[in-house]
């Protein structure tokens, strides 16, 4: 057992008489006094698992109950390893079978046992990505700045493409990756998949009681590969494209689909949950609905992994305690501090709108507009997410279906990514005059203090009403930074030909001038404090940073 | 005295005691029983002058009443004409001697007089620009499309930079001109005028009974220059930029120089009056300050000419009768359709940022932007005002100081124009499905019968709250059409490489894919109706029209 990293238990046995989902396995981890209790779930075959995802090194005592212990048809033979990436123990009459649990000291019959939890293997086990006020952080204290992508459909795709997916993603800065456990029906997404998440009935409806092993193994596959790659997978639970009818499953159904999610899935340590693509959309659930599921997932993951819900009009309410960050469809960056202010919560944009081609406004922004949203994100304190929709003959449009990555925006994305790195923590919101002098940054009560207070400015700003937007106090300020230590300045779609920065005095910075469509960075002063004013190009979308010595 | 053209009649005598601007002179024209009251006002060295504009012809019957009578003072001698291009009587005992009113036969020792209103000059005077529904007309019927620049303070700038803006303004494609009465004191504008607008009091203040004549006829000769050139001149008559206290004269005072402006100017059929440059931000002003001052002008102008009035922040209620035209300050195109359907009026963007280079936000967006806007702008049926502002070593720069045009936008500006004309009359927004097949153009709420109502979508539509901005139903389309004859749909910062235009099925169109920024224009169809796809370039900035054959 090794921290950070998902430990499984296998036990064989017949199938479960009844529902596959709802079966009587659970099992308790002990370490310390602080106990974890999971349920198990069946896997096809005979096989239950039992998955735990140790977020401390020490040992853990555990201990399963349920079927294991009372039926008299589960018993625990010796089984291999089935795959090496997942740490199992294979439980067999109270002897250790295998180098992977050598650690664990079967104490009792197959239902009890001790597992030391070592620590995680350097440089790659940092636990679940957790919300950390604006921003996020492994559980081991690593920063996590998410640059998202989309394959919405990645599983519902032929093998061969999504090797060539996992190949694209191998070669992006594309380090949280949002896909979908139903298939799509959409434009340009009519194929039908290898596998689907249930079994029918003999009426021929879904029967959400029989999950489809072939579909699940394939799916944790796909996840498992994803975490190899550093890759967090925002697995995104229901959506409404659909023509097979996933979407209107009842709500008792969506339940127990959920349940079996997230007995098999939580341990994981790179999942975050997505409670829907645009629920909003699925015109036949109320909002109550997605109380329910958002409750059933909270009570029901052991780890509380990250949990957002995804619109396409109406904005879910991240305020919810459940909800860990804001997820959401917008296209106007200048929106993000009023999402920041409302919610107190990680902002990230998972959909700006696409670089492609469509006739479909939602699709077809060019490279340089999205690399633009990216730039007026980051340079908030915010994060994005990409997507890409050329128009192909063969259909594979990558923001569903993977492939190959055909647009402008990804190598500026990287390079902004890379750009972030130079910042020794998240960047939040830098108001541009933070660090002038108090001459240079009279506060408007002072500028408006003998004013009429029926003068309309006046009156909004001493009766709170909010100005109108587009007025000249809402201007948008791209500017974010890290301490003292990390400035940064994004001048967006203006074009100045100079520009001013305020840093503090008591430092010393080297200031660069970046060109973000182009990707070049020139130096512009080296020892700087305090006031600087910067000659730019005059042109957009051009950048300023500057970095303490 | 002809139709739509300033006519004047000019009396002799000696400077007025007192208030130099109320001056007890006023006439009445009579035609057809058609009664028009307008006030005299003092010219300085003794002249005094009755203005009126003829709007119809026909024979005007005159009686000037006030001073000429009772004035043992004011006599009638005769004059010369000092301008050509006023026509004006000088009157003198009752004999005519100029030849421009020889349809003029006094009648009665200077105080009555027959005016025979001949047609307007064919092609040239059309009368005053007037709202028409959401659109502009001239009184002759022949459309005006407003396409404004601003040079603020072009009275205020030495004689040969306004001959050199003059110039720049013929060679263009502009037909509204933003200008103020008072300088403008603001960074970039440093420099002293040549004239006040008012004398000083012995004690050194702004004597607003004594208006500086030198001032008003050089203010007159560029209003009459601009009005020959076909320009409208969109009259600036207050702004909070100052430094010599002409924002903050009283109330009183505010309407003595109103008076005089009114009272002077308002037979120059090409005025338009702006209430103020960003009214809010004349801190010491209340709001009921601007309804009386609106008031007074729509009281005292005897031809109601355009009036509006122009914001920083908060936007002026456009819905007041008085008003007839929305003058926003608004960057962000997309909000067109709120402000149409809020005041049905005419909505022009009169500052929508200007192409430039400045440090300051309001004045650093690119050529390719502006001309983005204005694109924005006219094929949604609203209009735009351009402004440019590069940094100078000689601080001239176009929007306050007028001199030359240096940025990209303005001949893009002109080929947008160009392409209206094609348009047989005004552009309204254009619903793009509006001449689709029903199956093509379902109805939202036959989509949405069979939809929960708590479903938040639902719940938005059958409710009527607003949806958030930016959600998938308030996508902004830029499409507008005059009737069945010209249709315009511009693709703004969108890039796709198809698009379907719903076209009526009973014409024939000729279909043109434009790159405007390029100023190129490709022919797609000769003799299409309907459904029409259409390849486009996948880039920024295109738009199809479709005229019909």
């Amino acid at each position: 057992m090794r921290q950070y990293e998902m430990f499984e238990l296998e036990f064989i046995g017949e199938a479960p008489q009844g529902s596959w989902v709802d079966v009587d396995l659970t099992a308790e981890f002990i370490c310390d006094g602080e106990v974890t209790v999971v349920k198990g779930f069946y896997a096809g075959e005979g096989v239950y698992k039992v998955r735990f995802l140790p977020r401390r090194t020490g040992t853990f005592k555990w201990k399963t109950t349920g079927i294991v212990e009372k039926s008299g048809k589960i018993h625990c033979e010796a089984g291999e390893v089935q795959d090496e990436a997942i740490q199992h123990a294979v439980i067999q009459n109270a002897a250790v079978q295998d180098a992977a649990v050598q650690d664990a000291a079967v104490q009792n019959a197959a239902v009890q046992g001790t597992a030391m939890g070592t620590n995680a293997l350097e440089g790659i086990g940092h636990g679940m990505v957790q919300a950390e006020g604006m921003h996020f952080v492994y559980e081991d204290g690593t920063r996590y700045t998410p640059v998202g992508t989309t394959v919405y459909a990645l599983p519902h795709q032929p093998q061969a493409l999504i090797d060539q997916t996992f190949d694209t993603l191998a070669g992006s800065p594309y380090n949280k990756l949002r896909w979908c456990v139903f298939p799509k029906s959409f434009p340009y997404n009519e194929n039908e998949p290898d596998f689907y998440p249930f079994e029918k009935t003999t009426e021929g409806k879904w029967d959400v009681h029989r999950p489809a092993m072939e579909f699940w193994n394939h799916f944790e596959k796909i996840l498992m590969k994803l975490e190899q790659m550093g890759i967090q997978s925002d697995i995104i639970l229901f959506h409404p494209y659909d023509r097979w009818g996933f979407c209107e499953l009842s709500m008792e159904e969506n339940l127990v689909y959920l349940d079996y999610v997230l007995r098999r899935l939580s341990a994981f340590p790179s999942v975050w949950w997505s409670m829907a693509n645009e629920y909003d959309m699925m015109l036949k659930r109320g909002m109550e609905d997605w109380y329910v599921i958002e409750e059933y997932i909270a009570e029901n993951d052991p780890y509380h992994h990250l949990l957002s819900n995804h619109q396409c009009v109406v904005v879910y309410d991240f305020s919810r305690k459940n909800i860990t960050h804001c997820s959401l469809q917008i296209r106007d960056v200048d929106r993000v501090k009023e999402f920041m202010e409302k919610y107190q919560k990680p902002v990230i944009y998972d959909e700006c709108a696409y670089e492609g081609d469509l006739p479909m406004d939602w699709g077809n922004i060019s490279g340089f507009e999205l690399v633009h949203r990216f730039w007026g994100l980051y340079a908030q304190g915010a994060y994005g997410t990409h997507g890409e929709v050329f128009l192909s003959p063969d259909d594979v449009l990558w923001w569903a279906k993977g492939g190959i990555l055909k647009g402008e925006s990804t190598p500026r994305i990287a390079y902004l990514k890379g750009l972030l790195k130079e910042a020794d923590g998240p960047l939040a919101p830098w108001e541009l005059k933070e660090f002038a002098k108090p001459e240079e940054n009279q506060p408007l009560d002072e500028l408006l203090k003998d004013v009429r207070r029926d003068n309309p400015v006046a009156n909004l700003y001493y009766y709170g009403k909010g100005p109108e937007r587009d007025g000249m106090f809402v201007v948008p300020e791209y500017a974010a930074r890290y301490e003292h230590q990390f400035f940064l300045q994004y001048l967006g779609h203006t074009a100045p030909s100079v520009v001013t920065l305020y840093l503090p005095e008591d430092a010393s910075y080297r200031i660069d001038v970046i060109d973000t469509w182009e990707m070049t960075r020139k130096q512009a002063y080296f020892g700087a404090s305090g006031k600087v004013e910067i000659s730019l190009p005059g042109k957009e979308c051009i950048a300023v940073v500057a970095v303490r010595l």
